[in-house]
């Protein structure tokens, strides 16, 4: 099944970046730590970050993200039925090009819109809050006592299928006009990525493998607490 | 000016996170190098990821938010006179904790509504141009030529008034229930931060100030390049 099968995901600026193949979509939102939710509330637009899980062999049309939150909280109750778009973002490099107008950004960046579904089914809800543990840890939520039922009412978590989306990378050099390359202007890419800290423990013993090896992933100095 | 003047962006759920400190707004806003830009289109939410400038003492209320792009991008053409919702997020840790529940982030961001205004003025739309390229590296839009006219007349800028706005943060340990505390099982924080890779110059020359100040704000290991 391919990207972008509806209009409103097609890409019609800058074409020659939107990718059609599942995997980097996949390949991003594996990466990304935060999506960001929007939705429409009294006809205005919403913007929310917020962690999720992916499922790419769930029951939705092309996988399924999970969304989870409070019960309280307003855009999750509101959301089964609407319309919600996820959109995914990964910052590679800063492009400093010798004219303004030639300055960008590589990036990869995954839109996805569709039903929120509100998941209701027990086995189902906790594989996603589980997904979503993994999401940010993977492992994690195999280490962790099961979720209780006090935990779980306290919980939404909403599926939006993975169908309809679209994906669009920049990544290269800066392309500046011919003029602009005599002029004697430094130009270049600043690579950027997300590193690691000291891990700073709320308990001694050795921190667990799963974490040790989430932190590995991003790199660091200091990977080793 | 106090922040979350409206009931939209009134923080509901986990209050005690809400910041109603007009400098650590613009602290997420200097610090954050995309945002994410919600608008409505046919009933449907869509986010974009987007760079911007910011102005405090601009022209709105609370100070003023640039965004930029193509005349020929639909987003942009049909911004103005709508309401646009741009969300800044900084993601500053990840909180391992005891039980899945219990895991969190640690986070900064902010959330804009506003009315989008076509900018027209030219001095304006320079002015709004350098802040974003200045943005991305302080600095940088004093050492380049003038905008030309074809790059002005292919640009679409958008001013939205940073006046209702709202700010959520959390930072800290993993807050867990007293049963799981006796479990022994580890938990702590793992900070996140961006960092600079190494400099890769599209021409030969010393990489100029504005560029190595910008990447030894970021830090990494080879800001020098």
């Amino acid at each position: 099944m391919s990207l972008s099968p509806t209009d409103r995901t097609t890409i019609t600026r800058h074409r020659e970046r939107a990718s059609d193949d599942r995997a980097d979509l996949f390949a991003v939102l594996d990466e990304a730590l935060v999506c960001h939710v929007g939705l429409v509330r009294d006809g205005a637009p919403v913007v929310l970050p917020s962690i999720f899980g992916v499922d790419p062999d769930g029951p939705d049309e092309g996988g399924t993200l999970y969304l989870h939150g409070s019960v309280a909280a307003p855009w999750l109750r509101q959301a089964p039925g609407a319309t919600l778009c996820a959109t995914f973002t990964l910052v590679d490099a800063v492009v400093v090009a010798r004219a303004a107008f030639s300055h960008s950004m590589n990036y990869r960046s995954v839109v996805v819109m569709g039903p929120a579904r509100l998941v209701v089914d027990d086995a189902e809800r906790v594989q996603a809050l589980d997904l979503i543990v993994d999401h940010v840890v993977p492992g994690r939520s195999a280490t962790l006592r099961p979720h209780t039922r006090k935990e779980l009412a306290a919980t939404v978590v909403v599926a939006v299928p993975l169908a309809e989306a679209s994906m669009k990378a920049r990544a290269g050099g800066p392309v500046d006009e011919a003029d602009d390359l005599a002029a004697g202007v430094w130009a270049g890419v600043v690579p950027l990525s997300v590193t690691a800290g000291v891990i700073e423990p709320d308990r001694e013993g050795p921190v667990p493998d799963d974490v040790l090896r989430r932190v590995a992933g991003w790199g660091g100095a200091s990977a080793a607490g």
